[in-house]
């Protein structure tokens, strides 16, 4: 009873035969189906209630698959796989070998383009829009929906700013929710804001100016309303842009209550919406607590400090720093290359800029790292959260590249902590008068010290730049690591049978090298391991590689890290394993060599 | 008498001390120094020109160099320079150890903020501004000086969004001429012509709408209105925007009438503004045009095949194609986000899009690259051109991280070829059904092979990916290149005193390397030495060094390419020398082995 009317959608044809009347019980069992499984399995939650009517009748008004539907980030596209096919493979959402968080192509027909970081959606739509043109079919739609924080962003205003000089039939949606992860920013947002509140004179002229048919704004959770506005546009051709008005959480009183906290709330009870609080006694504290606390602390005693995060107050803790200093640490939405030369401009004033981007993203910005930081050689420090295997969001999060991509920019400082003591103390250092911009890369999650704030935070030593450790003496292999990963050595090393014949250093600095170490360990070490959370092609490995190359000498070099292939979804440590940089694996190769 | 104003002012202070009626003198003295120095010297003129009155009515009004001027792109910022103190070295413009084309940091303190790619501008001064709030500093004026075709692309609007809600002291001026490089497109500058011809009823809301104080437009040409207004907005506090109308090429007709052509025409007769053509019998042709007529070609036989660039019709030579199929290749304005999420888009719906980028500004688009294209294995053709060395445009420009970055991600083929029929053998190849996406790299300028068009063109060869060619068969050191360079290493042993020692390999394929080949040559040479133009860290180089490492050879390896630095401006060969990959080095480091 249920599910009665969900149990029998396996497709979206099967939902455009029940009775329109019928679609908000639909609406109401989609939205349970959802609540129930997100709350024992975790996931994102608030978005994907934000749009279940939305969802509905996108499917119910449009001849889906043929009809292209591309969602912007897809946090909000759970419905839209419970309506097409994977309603009872959801239970398996974002594990290992089961399905993405996010649409992916692979995955369903009905997912167009994979998605995962913002704003691409336009661009994705628009250039299906365009190839249909060209194909002679002018009748298949062609739908793109994205939240008011992705739009605000500068790759979305390109496709905007493309399509509204063509004839491409293409839709549009604005599902406006005011809210991204965190609340969103801006001029655009402000503007939104006062066209819903009808207080704007000018209301809806600035999509007018791009050259679009613009309409609304609709009640997004009026499914009626929903429906009759979209099988009104589907009738008019070019380029339209629809404004829907939802709530984030919709139908979970505490979900719609605190946003920011049921975006992704963890385990839940499904009836009461309570988040369970895991016991945290004695865990280590997350590295984004100790970026957000160490330049909290900072940055009271040098007023120069200023911190800047595109989106993610919450996901990097720079909030703790926007709460008590609220002019010296800014959200400028999801805006990656703004950042980064904001950060270069205010750093020309002589001002310290801590530049806050997760490692994936990061990508997004990587001309202006390049052209606006490193080649003026502005001190600007960035800090890449998420860098390495991010786990359960998958192939597009995964923060592997930016060693290599980062390496081969002059004048960047490359770093990873090896523990929460190491992120600090950079971080402090980083703020002492450093010559370089530097990046700094720490993963998500926790650190290895539980007792972090108890013993050791804010007890600061200056870190030298390009400095090595030699963490254990060895006889016949060195092992260098790079990052956090040095702890899965450590442990691995502790179960072989030979421990004293295995060496291990930190190397937490990729780039500069500590040359003098590594010339001491290439005259001593016949053999050595490199092992890092970053591709192996062009990473820490290939560092060494070139080191070697460089001053002739002939060790033999094995270099771990992540293949070169895009690793899917799974915990860490499946992933780890799967990478074969976990403990077991490299106890296995230690005591093989 | 000829520059009886100009002569005697050495530094903006000289400038303010003229009587303002005196100012149209000075512009005509400024206009002609321009002209007769790059009719001489080359170098790009129509913007320079086109902002005249405008430069001489910033520095006027404002007290530079203490109120900061940002300008965008930098083409347009010659009469900045003979402003601000450079006026005597302005004939080394772009010239090795000569000044910069662009603004750069180190080379005076006028110029705020280095740049050279677009759309910058706004994010770094309105950092600076920012930066002045939080020091205390009200009064200071913070001035980003920003063109028609950079402000449509997506990062100006990020800026923008940001800068709407603040109350910093920043001042946009849009230098609207109509014309980047190209003739600008897409919906703003549709938007932007319309308020200008007064027909739009909503007219100048859009940029209301993102909370700046709008004013204009007005006569970019007319000094004293330029002035006046200037006047009055820095009395202002908070974002302010200036709408200025001004002509590219202004003053020399020819440069009006041909804005395309004009924008950096080589060497013309500064009186009648005629340009001098060269003699190019039996020269080689441009890559540029090797590609574009290709295209061209292949677009013929092949509807499927779909050109785009971000703005460089003229500069990649996708304007044959433009020209003949108008439907199937697009100029997108400034953004190269969404040139390769819109072309990943049309690849979904089976097309086969030739995306067209500059190497450097590919830079722009990495996320895309990695997010859109790689991650789903859709078959985008990059053609990357301007890779490696790009000569007097210098460190902003040149294309030298491409390999390093792309060749870290999964699924990418990265390619360069050694000539004009490798490039159109690949570039024919590459629409016959390949399974991945591809990038091709080749640089500016032109190829070796005069007769190409008369022997050569259209003669195809599908090329086996990932296959390697022997050049040379030698005794004793293999020699293995990648890309054009291929032509300095033939010519340099041909010079050595023993060219039999010396085999040379040819690597078009940085990814997937020729492993069969590398075994052989591997299991036969002691010494090889790798040469690329890129960066030689993560580069090709490390590529062949982390083949080496995996499959146990212990031959040495020496690995040539560009230095671990920002390589300044100066032509290729100046360049090249400098890097110790011109013919002479090699030929040099080759008899040394």
């Amino acid at each position: 009873m249920k599910n009665n009317l969900l149990q029998n959608i396996n497709s979206p044809s099967d939902l455009r035969l029940i009775d329109e009347a019928q679609l908000p019980e639909v609406a109401r069992e989609l939205r349970n189906f959802i609540i129930d499984i997100i709350a024992v399995k975790e996931g994102h939650l608030g978005a994907s209630l934000g749009v279940v009517e939305l969802t509905i009748a996108l499917h119910y008004v449009f001849d889906t698959p043929n009809d292209l539907l591309v969602w912007d980030v897809g946090h909000q596209a759970y419905g839209h796989k419970i309506l097409t096919g994977r309603r009872d493979d959801f239970h398996t959402n974002r594990q290992l070998g089961g399905i993405s968080g996010f649409p992916k192509r692979d995955e369903s027909i009905y997912d167009t383009f994979g998605v995962g970081h913002s704003s691409t959606s336009i661009s994705a739509a628009l250039g299906m829009a365009i190839a249909s043109n060209l194909k002679g079919d002018f009748e298949k739609q062609h739908i793109a929906v994205i939240g008011d924080a992705s739009i605000a962003s500068g790759m979305a205003f390109e496709g905007l700013n493309h399509a509204g000089v063509t004839d491409a039939n293409l839709l549009v949606i604005l599902n406006d929710n005011a809210i991204g992860i965190d609340p969103s920013v801006g001029a655009l947002k402000k503007y939104l804001t006062a066209v819903k509140e009808g207080k704007n004179p000018r209301q809806n002229n600035m999509i007018k100016s791009l050259n679009f048919d613009y309409s609304g704004p609709i009640d997004g959770h009026d499914i009626f309303a929903v429906i009759k506005e979209l099988k009104r546009l589907q009738k008019i051709k070019g380029p339209k842009f629809l404004h829907v008005i939802t709530t984030k959480g919709k139908g979970l009183k505490q979900a719609e209550e605190d946003q920011v906290k049921y975006h992704a709330p963890g385990k839940f009870d499904a009836s009461t919406g309570e988040i369970y609080i895991k016991a945290e006694e004695n865990l280590p504290p997350k590295y984004q607590d100790v970026f957000g606390l160490t330049v909290l602390d900072l940055a009271r005693k040098n007023e120069k400090i200023i911190g800047i995060t595109p989106a993610m107050p919450s996901g990097s803790s720079l909030n703790f720093m926007m709460k008590e200093f609220p002019k010296r640490a800014f959200d400028v939405g999801i805006a990656e290359q703004h950042a980064v030369t904001l950060a270069a401009g205010m750093a020309t004033q002589g001002m310290i800029v801590y530049c806050n981007i997760y490692s994936t993203f990061l990508q997004r910005a990587y001309d202006q790292v390049i052209h606006d930081v490193a080649l003026q050689n502005l001190p600007v420090i960035f800090c890449l959260d998420r860098a390495g295997l991010v786990g359960e969001d998958g192939a597009t999060h995964h923060g592997v590249f930016d060693i290599a991509y980062l390496r081969c920019i002059p004048n960047m400082i490359v770093y990873a902590p090896r523990n929460e003591i190491e992120l600090q103390n950079i971080l402090y250092t980083a703020q002492l008068g450093l010559k370089h911009p530097i990046a700094i890369r720490y993963p998500r999650g926790r650190g290895v010290i539980p007792d972090w704030q108890k013993n050791y935070q804010g007890n600061y030593q200056a870190i030298e730049i390009g400095k090595s450790d030699c963490l254990k003496q060895g006889s016949k292999i060195a092992i260098l690591s790079n990052g956090t990963i040095a702890n899965n050595v450590t442990l691995a090393i502790a179960k072989t049978k030979n421990p004293e014949q295995l060496a291990h250093y930190d190397f937490p600095f990729v780039k500069p090298l500590d040359e003098n170490q590594l010339h001491s360990i290439f005259k001593k070490f016949k053999t050595i391991i490199t092992i890092e959370d970053g591709t192996v092609i062009g990473g820490f490995g290939s560092a060494i590689l070139e080191f070697a190359s460089t001053n002739h000498y002939s060790s033999q070099i094995t270099t771990l890290g992540i293949p070169d292939e895009f690793i899917q979804h799974g915990n860490v440590a499946e992933l780890q394993q799967y990478c074969k940089i976990d403990v077991k694996s490299l106890e296995i190769l230690f005591s093989n060599f």
